[in-house]
């Protein structure tokens, strides 16, 4: 794409009101947009880098037979009820179509799929199922400062399994686990992002939760860097300060973000409807169920606390929103050539094709932080070539076009 | 896909409360589910169908410049107080997080998308411009009894464009509508679809829309088959019952559904929101605006309404969510080295592995509706291979796994 036909444009500052290191380079770079607190929209950038992350979720949850639906979020006020939700749940934002507020703007999905696969599933034979989809969630978040970390409204990959037994959901828990672990480390956050050991189990006296080391987190987590695992802040005293796994005392103490939660719900959304499933003697069975949530945006604002410079964002490439920034200075006519050459190739390039100074080319691109910066002059063809930076280093070197396809292939 | 495995099952009979064909024909095939009135779930299969409209639809606006994005669906009440639209539109969902109801659930976004433009765009040197996205809309319907036809939630594909000249806009509408029409094309309703002159234009007289015929449309249209147009009953007594386009007074009177609408805005939402733009004389003039919606759900259930029979929805290949039903009849190993070998062909199967009776199988593949049912059994293999029928053919003939690849590809 050329960026002069790019819609957004790049931002001298950083809007006042907007404290967190994710947003102010988001918005900096009209990667995203902000309407009002907690609620963002995605501009071209932004949204290429957030199909890029959702593809990744998709492919990994497909991988452990997640069936990809679609769900809506304005669900009944009589299924929230039914879960005690309604009364309970805090974020939850009550709306109506008329004066009476008698629904509910989803924040999760159980009190919707819980009564869908009671439709569908009779017996044993029809189990394990799981089901997955990504759409808009809603939380009345009374703090929403944290760029786009902590929102109002964002799409959330839930998946939500079936089983016949504890066991099954114990083996189809550790598959998700590993899907997870998967999506972080194809993101280029996986070192960073640490199996967690948090309060709350409904059948073993721990859950767990995937939490990724930045300063911007809201968490504080243990980590025990023998196991890669981390213990959370809430359930550090009750573990004596060791690690639950190989009793390591030498826990480092650091802030992070929850990237990814897996919960097993056991009955707690079966019971209230009383989704069951006949056993082999014939039996009625409450099901038991798990869930999984992934946050694409969250992910997307961790990615940019993780990796980012004073002067701006250092994209892995499995997320960025383009692989080459291509940038030519001065008059000449093998910019476009190139450019061509590397659409051909369908490698993603983003074209700095605008009659602007060098030094205004170079802010932005870093600002961008897309991985390879290819400069075209008068200067790098008397060279031999292009001049290649990559973001995340200093030096750069003049490649030859055929040595510059080799490397992206 | 084994349909053993398949989170849906299909229903003998349709529910009471649904008096549309679609939603009838949908539910049974356990496509959709419904959640309330005007609000279901898109289940496996019909998330597939949805998706491949999604991309046809997206493949189609890229390829006129238009730039995906994605807006939020809460939006703050000044924004829509500005326009007028807060209190004049009366299905517009109105919420709060607290007790009063200070934001909008988006019904369209002319609201968000005119002051997120005047953020980039400043000369006419930044004109044009398109930007689009799929998102949730909400629309407080009186009256959802059309199954998915008319919805109270639903995604909508809606492009909006930005000019420096009515010249300009005028260009692009006629691009979009030619973009439109690929569309309908190729999805096989495009011989039914009519480019509709209705009522309502900002600077012509009339507007223009896209309307699919079938006895389900809620809207009354008048055809000229001479010129593949439609003009909209709420004008034709203004234009004398004659075509627009070659004055043909023969025009038949059908029914249909609106299934696109593109829009001349002129400067209704850039005048609210100051959204100017310098031009070449260094003044601020006023940029004009055109929108153009597309919603999928809508053209799914189109697609339902004009090509099912009977038995069951008859979905052309292009939206059919797999193109084999492979079906086998009693126990042979064959089934699954068959359908290992589609799969590995990429083609898109679903393989009714169930141990049900043959007639449910039929009964079944009859209504699910894929293009070609394959049967595999011990008289096709003593035949010499595969009984293949396509589902809008009544006859069937035995082919060899080579030439079903052949024709598949």
């Amino acid at each position: 794409m050329k960026q002069s036909e790019l819609f957004s444009k790049t931002n001298k500052s950083a809007p006042k009101d907007e404290e967190s290191v994710n947003a102010q380079l988001l918005i900096r770079g009209g990667y995203i947009d902000k309407l009002m607190a907690g609620i963002y929209s995605y501009l071209p950038l932004g949204f290429r880098t957030f199909k890029k992350i959702e593809e990744i979720i998709r492919e990994e949850i497909n991988a452990v037979d997640g069936q990809e639906i679609f769900m809506p979020s304005m669900h009944p006020k009589e299924n929230w009820e039914k879960t005690g939700r309604w009364d309970s749940l805090d974020v939850l934002v009550k709306i109506g179509l008329g004066e009476e507020k008698n629904m509910a703007l989803a924040p999760t999905h159980e009190e919707v799929v819980a009564p869908l696969a009671k439709k569908f599933i009779e017996s044993y034979k029809d189990l394990p199922k799981a089901v997955y989809h990504f759409q808009n969630k809603f939380r009345g978040e009374k703090r929403a400062k944290s760029g786009i970390l902590r929102l109002r409204e964002f799409i959330m990959k839930d998946l939500y399994s079936f089983h016949s037994s504890q066991d099954d959901l114990d083996r189809y828990y550790d598959r998700v686990s590993k899907a997870y672990k998967n999506i972080f480390e194809r993101m280029g956050i996986g070192e960073k992002t640490y199996f967690t050991y948090a309060s709350g189990g409904t059948f073993s006296k721990y859950s767990h939760e995937f939490q990724a080391e930045t300063e911007a987190g809201e968490d504080t987590i243990y980590i025990c860097e023998k196991c890669h695992i981390a213990i959370n802040k809430e359930i550090i005293e009750d573990l004596r300060h060791t690690c639950p796994q190989c009793g390591n005392a030498d826990l480092r103490q650091t802030k992070a973000v929850e990237v990814g939660n897996i919960f097993k719900l056991g009955t707690k959304y079966s019971e209230p409807f009383n989704l069951v499933f006949k056993d082999q003697n014939g039996e009625d069975k409450p099901i038991i169920m798990g869930c999984y949530g992934i946050g694409p945006q969250r992910l997307m604002g961790t990615i940019v606390e993780i990796f980012h410079d004073e002067k701006g964002i250092i994209w892995p490439e499995a997320v960025a929103p383009f692989i080459v920034h291509l940038i030519h200075l001065g008059k000449n006519q093998e910019a476009e050539k190139i450019y061509q050459k590397l659409n051909s190739e369908k490698i993603e390039v983003l074209f700095d094709d605008r009659e602007v100074s060098a030094g205004e080319k170079f802010a932005d691109a870093d600002l961008l932080g897309l991985p390879y910066r290819v400069i075209i002059s008068e200067k790098s063809l008397t060279a031999g070539g292009l001049e290649l930076k990559k973001r995340n280093e200093t030096v750069s070197r003049i490649v030859s076009i055929d040595e510059l396809l080799k490397m992206l292939k």
